[in-house]
């Protein structure tokens, strides 16, 4: 018998009164400190911004919320500072929304809340706006974040599908599919001999670091999320309307994903990534990025996986170089089989 | 027997691959038109903001999504529109993030996405970004949106609790009550003999004409939501340690709402409202603003109901004076006999 009961979330803690309030006190003030949101006004009045705002919000319904490597929390912040991020933004402010469900651990409540607080630290950006609402048992999964960025473009910074040439290279900054494959094995209860994490984080600084060390160098870049690293480059093939060649033999893999996934008979390339980001560079200073790349956080593992070359149809198409040397063409993801990934 | 079937969200809609792609471009694209959203990009770059950016976020999970004046569109606009606009910024863009339940039908969603559309026109605020999740049966109930909106404020606007003075009057544009007793009433099945129906609308029109005609006049506004007037009011007087008086004859209630919460055994003020506001004014300019008020679409009804004081004991309370001439001191609403109000 466990002598401290767990408190659980009420439906009283989303009607707006004492209880929401008593939340917002002793839990949420407690971990998000920034003035604008401790001013408890309905909207944030923020510092003006260096250049034209960017915004981007994704929501984050992954089950299970707590997972190898990270929790939905962390993945909340990660996810959208990764957004503005690859747009080649400087992200600054973050909002986040809880849907919670009735019959939550409050503890539960209390370690995401850490965890997006240590996260949105580690990335430099501000949590200044929030939100609670909480949905009866039944309607929901523990817990459900949203979170909306802002960001603002420095001067001189045009990334963009229309920058894409033939000829321009393909470089991830690191192993692919580990979110993916920690999520389906903590999910179908399956232990791997070695130990397999999610790669979930906040990739501002190696981005940003990229941008200020190799000016020009960058034509493009996109964080293959949902769908992975297939659909991610399919879709910028369709948007640029080139084509893009991957190189099997080139892409970074973990030993303990690679033995999952044949075992398992899943394609990495098609599994969900939560700290990795696609760049799109000129093909003469691929080298030089990577060098960057290697010496920092999250890069280490950077590689050149593929190329752009003109489109050889009436569309960009997407093709994997197979370690027989022929090529196959791949498209998007299509009825995943896993879902609430992210 | 139907001869078209109905078709129902999949949970491949959420995957992030084709049936995503299919939904964002048949649907989405459709209703939501700015560019920065069809540019289909990561974040979304704006143009420069003529203020300090104010940011504000808000989920809804209101049960049901289609009710008598709204659905969970128009109020998922409405809503955030109403939080930035209060603070005396003027509300510009905003993102909006769906989290549909397996089985939701196409066209439920379809016109809810018209209805937000619709409202975002209405308001003058443009949809730039948004993102799409999928969960299974029994984990979510139809649909939720968050809403998170930007905008900037405009020089030599300083609203604020500090602002608030003994002598200072309390204004609301219109009825109380409205929105909950709808919901109320859809939930339960009730009908009423004359129609009821939710005050669901975006302010902003109004409440930056009230700014621009009478300027220096509002010292503070709040838009009375979950929790009512009552709640709000006492929000009020606790963070700016005032007392706050609201004369009980003098508060707009509609018929229906007046005689449906005496049958039903509940106070108008903690009953929701979503196009309500109320506004602290310099009590010398009441008149005026009253004025400027009632002549402007969703301020018909405005009323002076009540006035600020000094306080009387160690923090600011909320009274009312009822029919009878007697003070009684009004809390918080505490445990909510309504969830999932908005």
């Amino acid at each position: 018998m466990k002598e401290v009961k767990e408190k659980p979330i009420l439906l009283a803690h989303g009607d707006g009164g004492a209880l929401t309030h008593q939340l917002v006190q002793d839990l949420f003030l407690q971990h998000f400190k920034h003035e604008a949101l401790q001013a408890q006004n309905d909207g944030a009045l923020l510092k003006a911004l260096s250049g034209p705002p960017v915004l981007s919000t994704d929501s984050f319904v992954i089950s299970p919320y707590f997972f190898p490597g990270g929790d939905i929390g962390k993945l909340a912040v990660a996810g959208t500072v990764n957004d503005i991020a690859v747009t080649g933004a400087i992200p600054l402010y973050l909002t986040v929304a809880f849907i919670l469900e009735e019959g939550l651990p409050i503890s539960d409540l209390e370690k995401i809340v850490a965890s997006l607080a240590k996260t949105a630290e580690e990335a430099g950006v501000a949590i200044v706006a929030g939100d609670t609402k909480v949905v009866e048992r039944g309607h929901g999964d523990g817990i459900y974040i949203n979170t909306t960025g802002l960001g603002y473009m420095p001067a001189e910074r045009h990334l963009g599908y229309h920058q894409i040439q033939a000829g321009d290279k393909i470089i991830i900054n690191g192993t692919i599919g580990d979110h993916g494959l920690s999520i389906l094995s903590t999910r179908a209860g399956i232990a791997f001999d070695t130990e397999l994490s999610s790669d979930c984080a906040p990739l501002n600084h190696l981005i940003e670091a990229i941008l200020q060390s190799c000016p020009g160098a960058v034509k493009f870049m996109r964080d293959p999320t949902r769908g992975g690293v297939a659909t991610t480059a399919k879709e910028i093939a369709l948007a640029s309307e080139k084509d893009l060649i991957l190189d099997e033999e080139a892409l970074p893999i973990g030993e303990t994903v690679a033995g999952a996934a044949e075992f398992l008979g899943l394609d990495p390339l098609y599994m969900a990534n939560e700290g990795k980001v696609i760049i799109i560079v000129d093909g003469e200073r691929a080298e030089e990025v990577l060098a960057t790349m290697r010496e920092l956080p999250h890069g280490h593992n950077s590689a050149v996986i593929g190329k752009v070359e003109e489109k050889k149809s009436h569309k960009g198409q997407l093709y994997v170089k197979t370690h027989f040397g022929s090529h196959r063409i791949l498209d998007m993801i299509a009825g995943d089989p896993l879902p609430r990934i992210c």
